[in-house]
């Protein structure tokens, strides 16, 4: 299933992708998509089993949404792509670095990305986003395929300047508003083959900057559920966005950073595409 | 006001301390203490005109939660005391420095705390935690303060293994579950003269290791606020720890961490006491 949502940020509807690429809603089965859906099999099971002809219709949606609501963790690893690492002039982690984004960067998939004030070297980075599905807490690599409840597309938007030169941690430059673009749907895990052999892209302008494959990843999805559920519960709804491959402003010689009118367009094989606009300040 | 939260864990009550320090519930005005209730002027009104001896009499509640309810963003200021920063072996930081524990983290003032599997570094840190209150994006120091809700005791728990030796971004050892421990209460900034002037202190199985004050802290409540709000929109409810003055079990010589079994008291002047004790991995 592609489970979205679409409407005025903070109202949005569930919908569901259907055969023909068209949006239905979900109004009348579920009341949002999060967490407490994804981790209700009954109702998963009722989403699967849905004759979506008989859904209501939604031509041309003003606004797509974040494809998952009341978010409660917004993890990131960093550094997951050794030639990434290296164009950061960081060194290959030995253990997944882990980082979080603020929730409320979360944003729709199209929504403009906000320049914020005093910022001069914002950056892309496409991202795959495992979306959990279940409580996991020390849970074995083995097991963790059956926490994850699907898979999304996440431009990680980080400033710079705020992330590696105004201190040691990286959230400031991390989570600012409209930072986490999430979806446009989220693909529930048994319509993604594979996810260790996913193409991904990220164009700004027209150029294509990042052009990579989830192939070159250090530490796969279930490696990393498995890994984080040994330092914290994860929960149903929780996203974990898994690193981006090289191809980012900073590794650019020189480097290059979004301005304003920028368009970014990015996409993950099954995943969908994403294409935001570079806005001023507030 | 004091506002606290009492019953079992996800299914808390609101509640008030009166003028004997017992404790009435607020089920009957409010659904919750949390950020909806904080930025709303008329409840917060009502909530201050209330004859609290009509409101049901809490007599010795099993349990205390989280003073705050919902809570979005949970950030931590590090290093902001000078002294704690030298016995660290950092620097003293130009700026804030920000990092983010997992909400997943929050619990009661009293709740057990979980050492986690593999744990060898388990330590304290008694800080002031600010609540806020409504929205705050760009604001001035000047104007910061007006986007306070209040205060509360916050015990920053820290695995320094996990936080220090595993990776350059400090997540892992902060965000453990039970590593987040808030109130008693949230007392309101009316009631707090200057939070720039609390003494605070900690101790481990009765021996007091931190002795401090806020009013050694480096960036004071106001300009953290400030700060914070030029990288992200703080909203209600958002809780923002203000980092720990000396005496963290890692700055002993040579240095001490918790074990099993031990218990530890915190307090800060006008916002309550916490005590804990630490029990076994999962």
């Amino acid at each position: 299933m592609k489970l979205l949502r679409y409407g005025i940020k903070g109202q949005e509807k569930p919908a569901i992708i259907d055969d023909n690429g068209d949006l239905r809603c979900l109004s009348a089965i579920i009341s949002d998509v999060n967490g407490t859906v994804l981790a209700d099999k009954k109702t998963m099971l009722k989403l699967r089993s849905l004759d979506l002809t008989t859904l209501a219709l939604i031509q041309s949606p003003d606004r797509i949404g974040a494809c998952i609501a009341d978010v409660g963790k917004f993890i990131c690893i960093g550094l997951n792509y050794a030639d990434h690492a290296a164009e950061s002039g960081m060194p290959i982690p030995q253990e997944p670095e882990v980082f979080s984004k603020f929730t409320s960067s979360i944003s729709g998939p199209n929504d403009n990305i906000i320049m914020p004030r005093n910022s001069h070297k914002l950056d892309w980075e496409v991202e795959l986003a495992i979306v959990i599905g279940r409580k996991a807490s020390y849970v074995s690599t083995d097991e963790a395929e059956s926490y994850i409840a699907g898979y999304c597309v996440c431009n990680d938007v980080s400033e710079r300047n705020f992330q590696l030169e105004r201190g040691s941690q990286w959230d400031k430059g991390k989570g600012c508003d409209s930072f986490g673009p999430l979806g446009p749907y989220l693909v529930t895990k048994d319509e993604v083959s594979d996810p260790t052999k996913l193409k991904m892209w990220l164009e700004v302008n027209g150029k294509r900057y990042q052009n990579g494959s989830t192939n070159t990843m250090i530490f796969q999805p279930a490696t990393i559920v498995s890994y984080l559920s040994q330092f914290t519960t994860l929960e149903p709804g929780d996203v974990i966005s898994t690193g981006t491959p090289p191809g980012v402003g900073l590794g650019q010689q020189p480097p290059i950073y979004l301005e304003q009118g920028d368009v970014i367009e990015l996409g993950i094989e099954s995943l969908g595409t994403q294409k935001q606009t570079v806005v001023s300040p507030k």
